[in-house]
């Protein structure tokens, strides 16, 4: 089978590949329908060492059950199903409370042994935790949103859920990449009064408004937080979403928010410290992490299927599996927001 | 009339002041019943710059209104009143939302100008936003936990708030002094199923056990991190309540927490960043600050008027206001863990 590998930065391949197939009674083989390029497959395509394995890419897919471990049993064959970013096996204490990022037996897609998403197929191990399956194969027109649900939407909606968006209150999104952006529909689904998207590439920001956010910022650091401050009575929001997760930006959130605030934070850290001159003084709190799509996916697929929400938009170009370098390409030129590969 | 003044680092002394009196229509003057010495008054004790004119100290405080200015309507003259750590105009956007430390008209007792709460009288400016009013004076032997109301059990209590403290959780409590143990009378009373007090001082956290703490952790650092973890299955606790602010502890009790758990930090941090590698992969918050105390006096009171809490056992030692200067040295060098302060 055809799939993607990174050998080292700037250098992905698609190439001929073992086909995917089922190794423990648990696992599942998906064919893939579609798949995403991540923002956070950058990191390794700028600054991946040279490996001559490679590592397999992509933890952003749906696709069609193809077989089944004997041990499997929430998961048949021609199920159209979609996947977390990563496995996890839906019996464990935290997948138990929600936070399936923190499974004791789960792991990620391109790990030794473990086939990426930006593939024709995927073996998927803790299927039954795993997968989400759907009740019908749903239309074309609505897979892009449903990729979204296997990171980026869940991720913006975790950024909101963690910076505490609710009814009433104001909003700023730091980032105007597809987690940003999804990060303003999560809002506005959260009922927030008011959503202030921090942004300067003007494609991004115009899509922005169209997914709901009211106001556009595009200043950064302390020209940032003084306007945003401007715009909401010198306080700041109540609700900060930091979705970029390099040093500058997060300091920003953590200064724009109002006393009392909260900071969601879900930009992956480029350093493990968290840089952030977290301010005592004004009570603000800072939340979040990866985002345990497994719980999400399930709580945004009504809002997706009923056309409610429409994070797909988030893709702007699609491409076939030999496509997929030049989608690096593009997207770390930003001259893409986010790629959709269709391996068909 | 005598108060307390700090003339530099270990420079204490109790001196005649010119008499407190009203200066705004909205300030009341208290006379003070009992007040205490605050473990954050220990920072400038170890370090404070020499001054010539010296500045007023206390901001814990409990007494009976002598005098009250024309525009005050919700105190008179005689009621026994409970002032919490700052003044607030009860009325500003902040106070409104329960965020009274964040008043956009309060203030610090001791800044110039201003009284301090270890003298006799107390100016207390915006007198109706600021003094929670008893319904009768209250029994002595309850003096005590009241002035823990002011701003030591108010701060635990917003640690376990903030660490999102509940039924069925596990606690670690960081420190032993008065703001921890309060923290652990915090914890059980928002229904801890456990709580682990992390101290090393055999008094202290003998009292911890006593006020409800499980287990006590005497390690530090790395090791204490070890055996917590030990407890709690492998994962840390639910939540943690930071209740030192210096560097380590609050490393520390971002460690502890299991993953997707929060710390609640409440420990005055003696630099402005935020040091502890807030670790993203585990989904851990980090919240807290200055904790609203005027909302929590009148949560808590009840609580503390039928004796359900006894947050004044904090309180080791007695002093009148000659007894001041020694009290700080008294803490300062650990032989009492907090002083009360009986000005008659």
């Amino acid at each position: 089978m055809r799939a993607t590998v990174m050998y080292g930065a700037f250098d992905v391949r698609v190439e001929n590949v073992p086909d995917a197939q089922l190794v423990e009674p648990t696992d599942a083989l998906v064919s893939v329908t579609r798949a995403g390029i991540c923002g956070s497959d950058l990191w390794p395509y700028k600054s991946m060492e040279p490996s001559e394995t490679g590592r397999r890419m992509g933890h952003e897919f749906v696709g069609v059950v193809e077989d089944v471990g004997a041990e499997v049993r929430s998961v048949k064959q021609r199920d159209f199903v979609i996947s977390p970013f990563l496995w996890s096996d839906g019996t464990c204490v935290f997948c138990q409370e929600g936070l399936q990022t923190s499974c004791l037996h789960g792991g990620r897609y391109g790990d030794p042994g473990v086939d990426g998403g930006q593939g024709e197929v995927v073996r998927v191990p803790e299927a039954d935790g795993t997968l989400v399956v759907l009740e019908s194969k749903p239309n074309d027109a609505l897979l892009p949103s449903l990729v979204t649900l296997t990171d980026v939407m869940s991720t913006g909606f975790h950024a909101a859920l963690a910076a505490r968006v609710g009814p009433g209150k104001t909003v700023a999104v730091v980032g105007d990449g597809a987690v940003g952006l999804c990060g303003v529909i999560a809002s506005k689904r959260l009922g927030a009064e008011r959503v202030i998207l921090l942004g300067r590439h003007d494609q991004r920001t115009a899509l922005g408004r169209e997914l709901g956010a009211d106001e556009v910022v595009s200043e950064r650091g302390d020209e940032a937080v003084e306007r945003v401050h401007e715009l909401t009575d010198g306080f700041g929001p109540h609700s900060v979403l930091e979705c970029v997760g390099v040093e500058q930006a997060i300091a920003t959130a953590v200064e724009l928010a109002r006393p009392g605030g909260a900071v969601g934070r879900v930009g992956v850290p480029q350093q493990e410290s968290f840089p952030g001159n977290v301010p005592f003084w004004k009570n603000v709190s800072v939340g979040g992490g990866p985002a345990p799509a497994r719980a999400y996916i399930e709580e945004l697929l009504p809002d997706v299927l009923e056309g409610r929400i429409e994070p797909g938009r988030v893709f702007d170009r699609t491409t076939d599996l030999d496509g997929v370098p030049d989608g690096y390409r593009a997207m770390n030129d930003r001259e893409a927001l986010k790629v959709l590969i269709d391996p068909a």
